[in-house]
């Protein structure tokens, strides 16, 4: 079956004519010069989309967190290092995107205040004040002339509540979700597996290689996201008429 | 001066039969399965001293964070993830070592809790209690059969002032200490620039790469290791002719 999507693929791109916006990666939120806090993530399935976006036709654009992977063949790429970061360079970018995947761990939280020269600490204990970072994928599925949206949920329980959960509370179009409490997928893994949810449906993409994980993701994406804008062109359609 | 150190290194290695552990890369401190707190840190400086110190003779055991790095040709490697881990493995393999370096970005403090599942924080601010680790360079200094101890010292100001008080306060024979706040060095650099101090003297080891460096750094140790070995054999000697 992945061999007739590539062989398709060939003939006529399932993703010609797209752009495409990739958030890949782990942030980083700076306690000082030395430290950071983070999330586990080495980039792996988000350049995986990145480099299938672009073999199944689209123009990608990537904006990636820092990590240890080569850019993928005929993309852009656009590093940074903060969740802040990550927030505006995607902002600059999402205006006459299509499609939104939103793949990154970006950290929830950054220390309330960045210290410039490095903490020197001999106390027993701690404590780090800790205040919210933008939301990338609300204010992304906020804009007026939004994207199709797709975000991510890395879940060690209850997948589904949650993943649907986010779905709907930032107004995703559809979100990938998988079990990280899971040995042998997800983070440095090689290999994952994604259970796949929009609001009218969902489907389940079982274990394989991320890259072909990535081609089976990027056709359930443009199923969903050629059938919105089919929607919205007949709901135009109607508007017309109506005048 | 470099290539006759390396060829003489080819006749007489300068640390032949000598055994040496390295720590390396930086440690990640679990608050979650999802997110940690840790160190800038490529593990680069540490993995090119093993490198180099393979070439130069040595018995290499490195005891590594999490880097994307592969094991220098020869070097024993033992991955570790959090600072109570590489402590563990220090303790368990310093026995019979002659010089240990502690090259790795250890997290001075770890989450009080580590939660099993992903915290769900719904609040602008939370607070994140944190407490110490265990000092790996003090309790390798502290063992009565105690190795050369060489530290390292990442600094953003006043960097012979902080050095010099680490060097006596964790007992170190030696540190070596770099100025991150400078751009073209440290970190995730292929150059870096080293102060190194001892009790009794000093020596700067100018920008270069960082296997050359390693190279310097090594000639250094080796010089004050074999000054430190005579002086505790001529003690020994005076002991006897004592009896």
């Amino acid at each position: 079956e992945l061999t007739d999507l590539m062989a398709s693929a060939v003939t006529t791109p399932l993703l010609a004519g797209v752009s495409l916006l990739i958030t890949a990666g782990p942030t980083r939120e700076a306690i000082d010069p030395v430290r950071y806090l983070s999330n586990h993530s080495s980039g792996k399935m988000g350049y995986a989309l990145a480099k299938a976006a672009q073999q199944l036709g689209a123009q990608v654009t990537l904006v990636s967190g820092p990590v240890a992977l080569s850019t993928p063949f005929g993309c852009r790429r656009i590093d940074v290092q903060s969740a802040q970061q990550m927030h505006q360079a995607v902002m600059a970018e999402v205006a006459n995107m299509d499609i939104f995947i939103g793949c990154a761990a970006v950290a929830d939280y950054r220390p309330a205040q960045q210290v410039e020269q490095k903490i020197k600490k001999n106390r027993d204990e701690m404590t780090l004040s800790l205040v919210k970072n933008p939301d990338i994928l609300s204010d992304v599925a906020a804009r007026p002339d939004r994207p199709f949206v797709v975000g991510f949920a890395a879940e060690t329980q209850d997948m589904e509540h949650y993943a649907r959960d986010k779905l709907s509370r930032k107004r995703l179009d559809m979100i990938a979700a998988n079990d990280v409490s899971k040995q042998n997928i997800g983070f440095n893994s090689e290999q994952n597996a994604l259970s796949v949810f929009w609001p009218s449906g969902e489907t389940q993409l079982p274990l394989c290689d991320k890259h072909s994980l990535a081609l089976q993701l990027l056709q359930v994406i443009a199923e969903q996201y050629k059938e919105k804008q089919d929607a919205q062109d007949r709901r135009k359609d109607t508007g017309s008429a109506d005048r």
